[in-house]
């Protein structure tokens, strides 16, 4: 998928919001658990109720992996049913994945290929080797982690290196490897105040923006500094939109929530 | 599995090796690829042939996600074969995660809890409460990355902060977080000269080191810089044992390679 399909969706959904499919069976509604793949029945419900207000899903891969194998074949029903009903939505492997080159490599097979997500999130720690495998996936999406939306991100990323921030040398840097076409960035929206810097070395990047919602960022304030010509923005709510309710009618109060959202995205738009 | 009895075991085999189970099915003897699970009869047969030449396992889980849901059931399989016939040997998941904390508790229970490995790797970029909630697992260890073998260390990792170049940072603010004392850290043998300052800031601590051998790096000079009065080392070797031989004997050839790394170690120790 190409960043000009994912505007056009935007422009006709008036939304930019990515639904996080972060599914914890201690969460989802009791009569679920009785089902043959609770995780899909879940996600299924979420998908049907809430496409037509999101133009991205992304499911982060640890609540996947800890449910084993059975994890990944929820996991590996959820991308297929997404890629069979909803082609035009962008799906978001929420993996932090990164290792030296040939491992890497596997990584990119395993999601951008075989399982055929538009997208994986990877870690930039280990440097341009580690991440070029997954940008040399034609239309397919390296989402780096740049500045993450926890208090964590201030032990490292927001460290002074001579020139910059460490976060901003991890954009800088990052715009001169090959295929660097191919990159979207993680920034949170708890600290939306940067987005103003970021936009000066990233001026046309898509980026992926958490921590709206439950971990107190403001929708308002990322448009503010963030949005360009092409918006430019996919804000995620995970928590926030499917755990709406706990009971036969969760994949509504979820669309509810994702109205809401969807809603107020329609206003910063105009 | 404690520290004490990692050290009495290299002790009692004289190694300090951990073999990396990095299967390729393009790399494994043709004559496997008609086996039900010839990721896993591989693997059963390279632990078989080595389990007395070395302390450690590290499958990497990128080789295992690329064969999809096949691929961990191969993971699961194989952890569950150490666990039951090989107990005293140390097991490493290199997974290289790391997620905000409710996500990185979910990564840790898959692979120190529900999997039963004794460690992890994780990568350090999202910072403390990435990492802790790995460290809360009482006898499972940490394996955070440091300064790692390939060439993009050099991008971030090797960066001069106001104090100290970012990898020592990592290693020195890691010291203070929960439970520390159940970290490791991966430190790669084609840097062995920086060894003697890592040794300055974590001088006990166990090191993982990758890239002696087909990334060029020297046993004897990680052993000069690295090893303290518990050894403190797990020199890691994949490739230059396990694909040793593509033929029926793969299995005695890849011994033949790990003996060869285990007698060189066992004049280290003398």
């Amino acid at each position: 998928m190409t960043t000009a399909e994912i505007f056009a969706q935007i422009q006709k959904k008036k939304s930019f919001l990515c639904i996080g499919l972060d599914v914890d069976l201690k969460k989802v509604p009791s009569f679920l658990l009785e089902k043959e793949d609770p995780i899909f029945e879940f996600n299924k419900a979420i998908i049907d109720a809430t496409h037509h207000l999101c133009v991205a899903y992304k499911p982060n891969t640890a609540f996947y992996e800890a449910y084993g194998i059975q994890g990944w074949q929820s996991l590996q029903k959820t991308i297929d049913y997404l890629n069979e009903y909803h082609p035009e939505i962008f799906t978001i492997a929420d993996a932090k994945r990164g290792d030296i080159g040939n491992t890497s490599t596997m990584y990119a097979q395993a999601f951008l290929e075989n399982m055929a997500f538009d997208s994986v999130t990877v870690a930039p720690y280990m440097g341009k080797d580690s991440v070029e495998p997954f940008l040399a996936f034609e239309n397919r999406h390296t989402i780096l982690l740049a500045l993450t939306s926890n208090q964590g991100a201030f032990d490292f990323q927001t460290q002074q290196l001579e020139k910059d921030e460490l976060y901003k040398e991890v954009l800088r840097t990052s715009t001169t490897w090959e295929n660097a076409e191919n990159l979207m960035y993680v920034v949170g929206a708890t600290k939306a105040e940067f987005l103003a810097d970021i936009r000066q070395i990233i001026p046309d990047s898509f980026l992926l923006v958490p921590g709206v919602g439950a971990q107190g960022g403001s929708l308002k304030e990322v448009c503010k500094y963030g949005m360009n010509d092409q918006v430019g923005l996919l804000i995620n709510s995970s928590r926030g939109i499917i755990y709406a309710s706990q009971e036969e009618g969760f994949a509504e109060a979820a669309a509810q929530k994702a109205l809401e959202l969807q809603q107020q995205m329609e206003a910063q738009l105009q």
